[in-house]
Parts: structure tokens; C-alpha cells; sequence
């Protein structure tokens, strides 16, 4: 059952090619922690599939968002749902608006090179996954190899095997660290004995 | 693009209340490493709705899976899914009956939990979720609170943070260590620099 634990809301944007559990991990990472996070197909249809081959039924669409509503906007990664994602011209004008007013946005794996297109990374501190290191360079960021790094009102991350610390920093972002550490600690995240 | 490395199957077993990254990250490792793996819904419809509030839609439903051309049969956690796992017939009795031909199974979570009350980890080295601990101890499991473990043709793992570890071992038993180290790289588990 889902408790919400603020009123801040999440938008995560699913493209077909999208990485499933990049995507799913911070959907699950918020529900746990109680941040409300709508899973938004980036197409007229709810249902993606993913990069894997994965059919996933998203809560709405796009051109139905009411973008205002929301805090965050998420981007994961994958291919060729990173360029879905870079060539929707309601996301990246959404997203540009939604960064001006100061609002956060996070990226992880390849999408963090979409954030970069759009200028957002100039002089942020930011990961990605190896493969678009030099576009996110040209962007201007400064690259940190780091599972996850936020750096003011921008959340990266490097790629599927580092989707937990991703959904955790959005988790920390909200309700801070102690919360996202327990968090951790309760899903078993790097949990021997 | 799914290029296959085995001819060994695959049968990840999806229940309403399943933990979604538990199960699909099983599904997207084994698609990167070329293992075949059906997503089965054990309903009588395709439309699963994770714990975590995530419609999938599975390849096919139990009632119409041959399982005979189905090597490793996995169950995830979560909750209620574990118990609608526990509670469906067709499948408990199929895992009885794969297990009897000395063919692999594999539970991560909750789920030992049915695997023991099948008595199927009397004397096995198990790892399962601290919540069904004293379940699988009473089903004669040698409880190890590792990430994952293989003891013969069994593989447990803990829960959803340990869901990467559970899924290399997948391809692990597959493909050997190596393989199963590379794709671990690849996905950047555990990569800082």
C-alpha cells in the first residue's frame, strides 16, 4: 500500500527502447519511501516495451500531463529509448520550462546526454553511462564516475547496475539521507550478513 | 536485438503482488546474456500488476506453458505475490515434478519460502528475505545470508536489492563465471570509476 511521505511529485518518462529497471527501480524505490511517481508513456499509447522486450502499461501519456503538477522529471536510460526521449519535442520543451523554474530533473545511463543537448549540464557535475561520456562532456559537464551524483537540482547516474543508488538519491533529494540509507539497508542493497 | 548464447529456457513466473525488479531484472539479464526467458503470468490473463503498482503484461499465461521445453523455472518475491505463488496449484505442482527430473530452480525473496514448503531445501545452502527466515530454516535449509547462492540446482537470493547478484548467478549457471563477471561489468554493478 502506498503512504505518501510528501506532496512533491515524480514524472517518469517511459520511451519504447527504454531500460525497464532503470525506470522501474526509481518507481519502486519511491513508492517504498512515499513519493509519488506517475509513470508517463512519451507516445499517444500507454503501453511501452522496453529494451528488453518487456510490455509495461504506463499510468498516462504526455499530451495528457499536467506538467505543473510535478516536481521531478526522470529520465532513464537505454537504447533506442534515449533517443525516443531526445527526439520528443514535448519532453525536451517540458523539460527546458521545468528546469528554468528551478525544478529538479534526473537522468541515468544515456539519457544524462539529452540533459546535455538541452544545455542543462554546463558546468554540473554529472555521470553518465561510458557511451555518452563525450556528449555529455560537449555539453559542458564536468564527468564524475560516480554510481549517482546530484549536483543542485540535477540528479545522474551511470547505467542499470547503479539504478538503486539512482532511485536512492532521488529518495535522499526529498527525505534525506537517513531515510534513503534505511531505505537501502531494508531492500538488502549490498547486504551480505 | 536478442542473440542466444543456450538453448536452455527460462520460465520467470509473474504473480499479481510480485516485486517488479526482483522479477525483470532476471528477464534483462538473461536477455543480455542470450538466455531465453518467458515471462508467465500465473493467472489466466497476461496482465500482472506488480507490489509496487507496475501493469506488465507476460508472455503467456501458466495454463498454456509447455514446460517440458523449460530448463530453470524462477519465482521472485514480494508480497502478496509469494503467497498467490504459494497458492497456485499448476505451479507447485510443476515445480515438484521439474525439480524431480534434476532440472534447476530459482527463488529469490519470499519465494524460498515455497520452495522449502515443498521440501525442496532440506539439506540445500538457501538465502531468502530476513521476513521468511524461520520458514526456510523449518524446511531444512542451511540458511546463508549471502547476496545469492547455488547449492546444486538451487539458486535463493535475498530481495529486491539483491536482485543483480540473483540474476548473474542465473547466468552464472549458464554461461560460468566469466561470462557472468563481464555482464556484471558491463551493466556497471558496483562501478565507481
Amino acid at each position: 500500500m502506498f503512504t505518501p511521505a510528501t506532496d512533491k511529485k515524480i514524472a517518469l518518462f517511459l520511451a519504447d527502447g527504454c531500460e525497464e529497471i532503470e525506470a522501474l527501480t526509481v518507481a519502486d524505490l519511491a513508492y517504498r519511501a512515499g513519493i509519488p511517481c506517475t509513470k508517463v508513456s512519451i507516445t499517444d499509447s500507454t503501453t511501452v516495451v522496453s529494451s528488453h522486450d518487456v510490455t509495461i502499461v504506463a499510468d498516462t501519456v504526455i499530451g495528457a500531463l499536467p506538467f505543473d503538477e510535478y516536481d521531478m522529471l526522470v529520465l532513464p536510460g537505454g537504447m533506442p529509448g534515449t533517443t525516443n526521449l531526445g527526439a520528443c519535442a514535448k519532453l525536451k520543451e517540458e523539460v527546458l520550462r521545468h528546469a528554468a523554474q528551478g525544478k529538479p530533473v534526473a537522468a541515468i545511463c544515456a539519457a544524462p546526454s539529452v540533459l546535455a543537448s538541452l544545455g542543462l549540464l554546463r558546468g554540473v557535475r554529472a555521470a553518465c553511462n561510458p557511451s555518452v561520456e563525450e556528449l555529455v562532456i560537449a555539453g559542458g559537464a564536468e564527468l564524475v564516475r560516480e554510481p549517482a551524483v546530484r549536483d543542485g537540482r540535477i540528479i545522474t547516474s551511470r547505467g542499470m547496475g547503479t539504478a538503486i543508488p539512482f532511485g536512492l538519491a532521488v529518495v535522499e533529494y526529498y527525505l534525506g539521507r537517513e531515510t534513503a540509507r534505511k531505505l537501502g539497508e531494508n531492500i538488502l542493497y549490498g547486504a551480505g550478513s
